[in-house]
């Protein structure tokens, strides 16, 4: 059977300001209305004899996974966490022990979270095409067909034919410079490197423990030593944190005698940056993208997005890249967004917050959004999913004024358990031991004033939590 | 002496996101700390033997125009309000008729409130040629040397000297083509008409009674009629409005023969549009102006401003304006900042209030902050002056909850009088009559969440008011 393995293992900010650590490009709605995660699953799960997909992620991403999941309404085949990144090669090799554990046949298709694919007709006949090979016992590579002379990709060049589904691969190159990329396209036989990967699941760890046996031995500790914490599966941080990192690229692929290549033509990106967003975004007779609440006057091939309860208006300008989120705006000319990162590495030698999480957090609960500061308070919008509740805590620093301001909250503040309705609000004072809680079937939304000396998101004392975070 | 008259009358949407009709250009702080109306009564202060000065202002921005005054503790010559916008002429002869009845020889100095001068010894000698001047009867206009062919503002030809203080009006002539403004250049004997004028008050009731006596007749009648409210002169409305609208210019410069001209050069802009405040406000080595929180990345020649809690990046920019507010942001190539209008335009069309008010609107007694909205509820940030109090009201569709995060405010609730401190909260049930009040000396800030089925700002009804607003 085939078992889809989603790698979400990306932490990107190549798409700052929208993306940030803690929300990185796979979980955001780029490209119509789901994300490149929950499209990556949609395409997994409808291919033929898929399983349920298999999820490899970062620990801190692991509850928007299973929130992207469960608004899909698509089966999880297990969400592995990695306690660090060790690159592609341990992340799948963590996957086919998941998946031989269930199935010892397991055919893994091997799919980075942040991927966009346009034709998936051309896609589902590549991998029906990946799926004989596999069964022969090769690790299929999907080679993109390039329509120009990409610098930012890795290549394949094919080798022999291997009848009429795919190609040896002769080997991999490097990203090329513009002279070399346009060679490999006149020359033809060469593909790009889509990061994308079908292979029999033992023989991928055969082929690992071959030419990289610290990465399978790590990757076998830790799986076998692997807590299950709600639907996530942790594997043993020391043991998986002790595995070389590296990619399949580098620890497999170009090492085995059995690497086959399936040239595919399916309208494939990997949105690497804002300029290639523009690209394949649809655009209006001026070439302009626009998303969100959007003036503009004499504007041209730009991009300009803005965020809720935000307008942006643009006079005369092109080839811009305008992206309004609520703490932060950039604009950029278009030909220059490789260097979102010189941004992003500014914030960070300055110790700032913009690159790591957005002013609205996720949690597994709901979400918080901070919408007013003053010196001694805070003033948050908070949303509480149905059956949801946030840990039972304590504040060293600050009380806590909670106005509901739609649905039902039950309320614990110290010995007494009480609900608070729409247009009723409640007093946690320093010191005491609360929890919000719904119990409804409804969000409960609330406005929340704290007030005091310190008001960090660090001053919290979990007694117990639903979400194993005490 | 000498008496002030400040025209503050302009709402001038040049420089939106930033000026709103609420907020015009001459109440921003665009270069500097203090705004370009504080500049202007600060800089007429200044001035030998001058009175206090004497503001015509709409009646809409009266309480900026007070609070704006006490910031910089000039006391007040009078605040004349217009009823409604009759153009540069009526207002003057408000503030004429104001002056006269203090000081039947007072010689007016009529500066509007949204230039900048740079150099003030240069107008302080320009103002003591045009006090030689009018005492001679003449009436002045102040003429800038221009130092380039602009062909946004009219000319004025000088004629014959008078002396060493200035010169005969030629003529006045309209905003040039580019061709004609060089040839004024190259001609010589051109300045800019910069709207600042000095004259007896006297001489110009005379004048204005002779070529447009409709206009003195209207503003004889409303002033006469005036009441008093706080500190503001509040004209007959009904009067004032029948009066022509015109300019000082049409209606009495270019018709008197009795017009001179004193010729300056003082690093003057009326900072009409984003462009020229670029080109005044001092810059970094890479011609850029920031202001607040802004990472540029190779970003030459532009004007970046971000609004407080948020952060603008830039990166391979040039020749661009982008002024970021708390609900808009602008992004438009310098040469085009003009065509601003296009989007105000759009906004008003669509009816929106994005080019009215900013999101914190300013009241007598302090300012509020739309800082989050839901289905059903609104989250205000209230800051309430010492001594200040709201008026006793009540709304039909809203219930208010207070939290006091700072200071000690005194809450009236129908037939209750208690004092709130901060991190106590107070509840405002639908219907009840309440009022907010600061008796201390510190400001008084609180979270209002409003919740109801409508929040407009127009669900008040209003029972006692000490700003006269009941």
């Amino acid at each position: 059977m085939l078992h889809p393995v989603v790698l979400s293992g990306g932490s990107g900010t190549r798409l700052w300001p929208l993306s940030r650590k803690n929300q990185p490009k796979q979980f955001l709605a780029l490209v119509g209305e789901r994300s490149l995660y929950q499209e990556t699953v949609l395409r997994a799960a409808a291919l033929p004899d898929a399983q349920a997909p298999i999820t490899v992620c970062s620990d801190d991403h692991r509850f928007m996974v299973g929130e992207q999941l469960q608004a899909i309404s698509v089966d999880s085949g297990g969400i592995l966490l990695e306690p660090a990144p060790r690159n592609t090669a341990p992340a799948i090799a963590l996957a086919a022990l998941h998946a031989v554990a269930r199935d010892a046949d397991a055919t893994l298709l091997v799919m980075p979270a942040d991927h966009l694919i346009e034709d998936e007709a051309a896609f589902r006949d590549a991998v029906a095409k990946a799926k004989v090979l596999a069964h022969e016992g090769w690790l299929v590579a999907f080679g993109i067909e390039p329509d120009y002379p990409e610098t930012g990709y890795g290549y394949i060049r094919r080798g022999a034919a291997l009848g009429e589904a795919g190609y040896r691969i002769d080997r991999f190159v490097e990203k090329p410079d513009l002279a070399t990329a346009e060679g490999y396209l006149a020359e033809g036989g060469y593909a790009w490197n889509s990061g994308m990967f079908l292979f029999s699941a033992a023989r991928y760890l055969e082929e690992l423990g071959r030419h990289a046996p610290g990465i399978l031995a790590a990757a076998r500790e830790a799986y076998a030593r692997a807590s299950s914490d709600l639907d996530f599966t942790r594997v043993d941080e020391a043991a998986f944190k002790a595995s070389p990192s590296d990619s399949i690229d580098y620890a497999v692929m170009e090492k085995t005698d059995r690497a086959a290549v399936v040239p595919v033509s399916c309208g494939w990106s990997d949105i690497g940056s804002w300029s290639s967003l523009w690209s394949v975004a649809e655009r209006d007779a001026n070439g302009n993208r626009h998303e969100g609440d959007v003036i503009s006057v004499d504007t041209k091939d730009s991009l300009v997005r803005a965020s809720e309860r935000r307008l942006v208006a643009t006079i005369g300008v092109e080839d811009l890249v305008i992206v309004d989120t609520p703490d932060a705006t950039l604009v950029a000319r278009k030909d220059r967004v490789q260097d979102v990162k010189a941004v992003v590495d500014a914030l960070n030698a300055a110790g700032r917050t913009e690159h790591l999480s957005h002013r609205k957090v996720y949690r597994p609960w709901g979400s918080y959004d901070s919408i007013g500061v003053g010196p001694r308070f805070q003033v948050k919008r908070i949303v509480v999913k149905p059956g949801a509740a946030l840990s039972l805590q304590k504040h060293a620093h600050r009380a806590e004024h909670w106005i509901v301001v739609s649905g039902v909250a039950e309320v614990t503040c110290d010995d007494r358990v009480f609900d608070v309705h729409e247009n009723q609000s409640t007093y946690i004072p320093l010191g005491a031991v609360h929890r919000l809680r719904n119990r409804g079937t409804e969000p409960v939304e609330l406005i929340e004033v704290q007030s005091g000396s310190y008001l960090g998101e660090d001053d919290i004392v979990r007694l117990e939590d639903v979400y194993g975070r005490s």
